[in-house]
């Protein structure tokens, strides 16, 4: 797995090199990160050919570990302006790393008009035309390609909104049995993707060849440790499988910090139709599944698949998400609806955070009336075909924002937040403003902590910690919620990563690790002539959120120095 | 003239304030540069109440003396996101001196959601509600303006453009006929305006009370010797009056630096039918004004009146930029179609840079067919009417190219390039991207000097010179075209300044002078998390520009250091 596959898509050709031994320890989130710094002009237009597109799978991921087995992309972000790494679940990380790769560099942009899709091969890659399948949605477009390619390829692909260069646009990786659902999905790198004219990655099968630890008997102790906490801990082995991520919503509702109404109030009564509660019993009358794994051998098996009352498959899988951002943002308080949206957000391949600010944003401006349903969807039949409304949209809520006249934008780096309001939520606002991703909770969420959320005191700290050891995971290709093993066990995590690799760190030497990635992704969001930290805008410091009537104040003194830049 | 009126929108109230003794020497640009500096958060949002709108007129405005009494406004802008000077001609900046103002200073906003007009006082402000002004163009405000307030009055007024708060929107001053068609055109400050909801700034007839200079008998030699040159130099005593900025076209086509089809091409053989020779023949044939002051006392008189074949007036003035960027650019050659769009943005309220840069990235996207007269007029109607496409189009050349997928985007921080394309006229590139005002010739025009504009050798330098020559201008309140004179006798500049204000400044003074103020306003930008300098977008350094097939070639190495910092 030492080996980097390189992409040149001006020549439409691809070489194998070795791995730098600079590189030697790096994987996911820290490649990406690091051969994004290295190699890319921080000032360029991202999406034009100078940018340049990574995947990795985490150090861990192939190997039969539960939760492991997540892909990061990374580049120059077309919505933040800054460097971003998005990861994703499904089979796509395993499989690249099954396949020998620690990482994919596809640079540079085709110089006709044609769009192609990539072969990975164990020795390099091929390349084929893709405009058969141009204009395709993604349930469609993979369809096609398990039909080419066999049902065990593992793809990433793009849909219409990808296609069409939008910030809106995830990579969508399909899960184990094929949906291209798994969205590397924050950051508009479908966008990248699509400038560089690449309709789809396909990996083909290559059979089950785990990577092997350096250190194998530390490796079956490190696991049989790693999975022991996984089993005990209530949120992994009871919440998640249950309800999955839905269940956060209760949790976010009843601390006052669920965006309703385009983050215009904290708490409502009427979320008790879209909480994780109901949706289990929704699913189980229905006969969907209740639990459900995105990837080959998760334990937790957090997604579900939520069917209609004849028992047909709407989506996979309910999120939290997206229940924030498209059903209570956007008042939408009906898990049916919101299954459909999550069905076409995933066929136009979009980031359903950044859309639901979007729509939620073009509520604001009158556009539609909030909880439209019919409205709702024919914003998102002016996404696919392209109109001007889509294309606005499709740049994100800031964008629409700015362009509608609305000053109620919840957006840091031009980003939507995630659905924890930072006004009472308050170290998900300093993760915000202080992680080089833009306002992304997946840089560090602290929602599952048993603190009180609304006091500023000691954000800082408690969000530096946990964006530390979610940089450690976004590394290792963990899923977020394999971080309570890691806070319960950081020597587990240690044990893990030196048994894999054959280093010898400690728990410290790992955050310091984390630390050092980090602040090289502010060092190119600096040179790409950002800030080193962010605000949040300024009416969320000045309008109270109700029920709390709280505004964010975690002092800025305070938080600009997280780094210690 | 010592005064400053601070107007808080917020409690619809004014209050005279007594200018700081820090201040004494500053006027124009280095006031509103200085106080926005001073008061504004850098990193506040240009259209929340925390922005201010700071209007100045220059040191000598009010002064009989020739070209002289320009108005500045500034703010952070919301087009380019860092300060902003943009100063007008026309009747108000030497009202504003006359009624005894340095500065007026607006803050907040108010409250409500209705929309007010100021009634400047010579000891005060006061505010009427301006709702029935709501919507109209800025002739038929004007008209019923001067009817309330009489024909001397002197306006400042907004169009539907910045009442709709869009980055285009500038703010029109009247001249001496009171046409609303004197803008402080440029990154949108009538947005701001728009945002403090003020439709209109009324400054009644005070009588005729030019600001007294301190040592009157070296004013009386200065002011000579200063109209001595003006009359000797060709550029003031010929070329202006016959041909106004018009004539720039020529030369620019044939250094072959014209923005033509979207910066595509620098020259084009149809630009004959819009030179300023051909346009000074139709005026004359159809009896309009070649010649024509914009503000009380002006010896140059590069303005006109240009009709139609009746004789009917269409618009005044006929510039080369609007010429360039709504002519050339959209291959439009042909002035009966321009002088109706010149007129059109007069009503509208809008920058023609910005408009005319937006409809090319339109064009570019396939919206309209270049070269398509009605389509434009669609396009501005879309505008006017505030749709979905006419806010897009409202946000400028920048925002239009993100949302419809254009990469080849004419812009520097956000802000359409003005018709000398940075590749064959490199001086002006430089300009372009280092001034803190993005990309806009006003801060540094190197067209008038007679040296290869296309090499790249010396042209930091030149650009420098330039820019600190005509910060000096925006001091004073002088129209650029005093920019030769002040060139060949800088001392008769230094002696005006100095009999004005009672000060001792030498030549080399006046430059740290204005070099200090430079340098605030880049530092202003980097505390607001832009960088120190800009680059030019990627295509410009890459894409050669026919016919010399030029890229710009400064080195960012040379340009980075040009203001010391």
């Amino acid at each position: 797995m030492d080996r980097i596959l390189r992409v040149d898509m001006a020549a439409l050709a691809a070489r194998v090199e070795p791995l730098p031994q600079e590189y030697r320890l790096l994987g996911g989130r820290a490649l990406t990160s690091r051969i994004v710094a290295d190699e890319v002009d921080p000032r360029c237009d991202p999406l034009g050919p100078k940018n340049k597109l990574v995947l990795a799978p985490g150090l861990l991921s192939g190997t039969p570990l539960s939760s492991s087995s997540r892909i990061s992309a990374g580049a120059k972000s077309p919505l933040t302006g800054g460097i971003k790494e998005s990861n994703g679940g499904g089979q796509t990380g395993a499989r690249l790393a099954q396949l020998g790769y620690r990482a994919v560099v596809i640079e540079g942009a085709p110089s006709g008009n044609g769009w192609w899709l990539m072969v990975v091969e164990p020795n390099g890659a091929r390349f084929e035309p893709a405009d058969d399948l141009l204009g395709l949605g993604t349930f469609e477009t993979a369809r096609r390609l398990f039909d080419r390619f066999g049902k065990k390829a593992a793809l990433m692909v793009l849909g219409p909104a990808g296609e069409q260069m939008m910030n809106i646009a995830g990579i969508c990786n399909t899960d184990v049995e094929g949906r291209p659902s798994r969205l590397c999905a924050r950051g508009g790198l479908g966008a990248v993707m699509g400038s560089k004219r690449l309709k789809a990655i396909v990996m083909p099968d290559c059979g089950w060849k785990p990577p092997v630890p350096v250190d194998e008997s530390l490796w079956k102790i490190a696991s049989k440790a790693y999975i022991k906490e996984l089993r005990t801990q209530p949120a992994t082995s009871v919440r998640y499988p249950q309800f999955g991520t839905a269940a956060t919503l209760e949790l976010v509702n009843k601390l006052g910090g669920l965006p309703i109404r385009n983050f215009r109030y904290g708490q409502d009564p009427r979320t008790d139709a879209i909480s994780g509660f109901r949706m289990r019993e929704i699913i189980l009358k229905r006969g969907g599944r209740p639990t459900h794994s995105c990837m080959t051998g998760c334990a937790i098996q957090c997604s579900n698949v939520y069917t209609d009352e004849e028992g047909n498959e709407i989506a996979s899988s309910m999120e939290f998400e997206t229940n924030g951002l498209l059903g209570a943002n956007l008042e939408v308080f009906d898990f049916d609806a919101i299954a459909r949206f999550t069905r076409e957000c995933n066929d136009l391949g979009v980031d359903t955070i950044e859309t639901g600010g979007a729509i939620g944003v073009a509520m604001e401006a009158g556009l539609i009336p909030w909880g439209d349903v019919d409205g709702i969807f024919r914003l998102f039949r002016e996404i696919r075909s392209g109109t001007v409304l889509g294309k606005l949209l499709g740049q994100g809520a800031g964008t629409t924002g700015k362009v509608l006249g609305v000053r109620r934008v919840p957006v840091v780096k031009n980003q939507t937040l995630s659905a924890y309001d930072p006004r009472a939520i308050k170290g998900n606002g300093v993760t915000y403003v202080t992680t080089p991703m833009g306002g992304d909770h997946t840089a560090g969420n602290t929602i599952a902590l048993q603190i009180d959320h609304l006091d500023p005191a000691g954000k800082v700290a408690i969000s530096r910690q946990i964006q530390l050891q979610t940089t450690l995971l976004d590394v290792l290709g963990f899923c977020s919620f394999a971080r309570g093993v890691l806070n319960a066990t950081p020597q587990t995590f240690a044990d893990l990563f030196n048994a894999r690799m054959g280093s010898n760190l400690t728990p410290d030497d790992m955050m310091a690790y984390a630390l050092d990635v980090i602040r090289r992704e502010v060092r190119f969001n600096v040179a790409a002539g950002q800030p080193a930290y962010e605000r949040l805008p300024e009416w969320m410091r000045e309008e109270p959120l109700p029920p709390h009537n709280a505004v964010f104040d975690v002092p800025e003194e305070e938080y600009s120095r997280i780094w210690d830049l």
